[in-house]
């Protein structure tokens, strides 16, 4: 629910709408606060778990390992096109949430970052990425996927999530004679490409 | 109020809290959802406006009028730092607004990415981006961009906007041996560059 309407809409569900007594609610979270908190830690970490299934997977090369990550994003949201990512709503609602929360999302989204991060340095590592990409292509990678969720549920579809990366590892892939010939079949290789 | 707070807690505020009449209200909209269309189609206007005074400005080079339109939202953000994009906090609430305003949201982000494609497509005549860019750069702008101006809304600053930005036009800049010598003073235009 939260995925789907947000903080204080749910806030209020829960209030309101839940098969839960209020009793129970507060015997278990002093707040609603720390309901939502909770539920953020949750989810943080759940998401991180699942960044960790696809990014530490050493049998894929590192860029692959981000494709694959991107590829079950959008089968997520096609599948349930009415929810989006719940960092992402919460970041939308910031300057209305308590002010515990935009401490907690930023320090999920640097947890975030940690993994892409090491992905990347990796997929440097293996030449796949030039060897002066900015370290804080993982920040922007997460800065631009919240907006790439958004409008995959605007228009539900993946379509979004595919056109961002596509348009981000092409930009940072190192070239070499093989790719070059490799993308003259793929137009997506080579749309970035220095000319 | 739209761009701090969403469209459903200003509806409710639009009814209980301005100072407007009711009949006066009802007069001038036959209904919430038709002020909020107003209003939304009036920003959609107001923001095509402001792009095309920074875009369409042929005295300035295609992407430093980018770069311009980036410093300027920036600035805004700055000084107004719980507001975000109305079009970025509908896309948000998009799942739950009445039916006609996903559509109206892809309209309007449709004519904003006319005006960056045009510009993008001179930054490709002027030989700025590759001959061989994809025309699809101009809708990942916009989808990141959203998630820029959510960031910077979350840190209270403009620098996700300046990272996304600093890390778009480089991606696609042609590199010549004048940009390369200048990028050995400025670590910007090589962190994507193909080595």
């Amino acid at each position: 629910m939260l995925t789907k309407t947000g903080y204080h809409r749910t806030m209020i569900a829960v209030i309101k709408n839940i098969a839960v007594p209020k009793g129970s609610f507060y015997h278990c979270f002093k707040s609603k606060e720390a309901f939502g908190l909770a539920v953020l830690a949750a989810y943080g970490d759940f998401f991180a778990h699942k960044l960790d299934k696809f990014l530490l997977d050493d049998a894929v090369p590192p860029l692959e390992r981000m494709a694959a990550f991107v590829r079950h994003a959008g089968q997520g949201m096609e599948r349930f096109v009415r929810r989006g990512c719940l960092v992402g709503n919460l970041l939308q609602e910031a300057p209305l949430l308590p002010e515990t929360f935009p401490q907690r999302l930023m320090a999920i989204l640097a947890a975030w970052e940690s993994r892409v991060a090491r992905c990347l340095r990796e997929a440097q590592a293996a030449g796949a990425i030039a060897s002066d990409a900015s370290p804080a292509l993982a920040q922007v990678f997460w800065i631009g996927w919240e907006g790439a969720v958004m409008r995959a549920r605007l228009v539900q579809s993946a379509a979004p999530l595919n056109q961002y990366w596509d348009f981000f590892p092409h930009s940072m892939t190192t070239k070499t004679p093989a790719q070059d010939g490799a993308s003259a079949d793929n137009p997506l290789p080579t749309r970035n490409t220095l000319s």
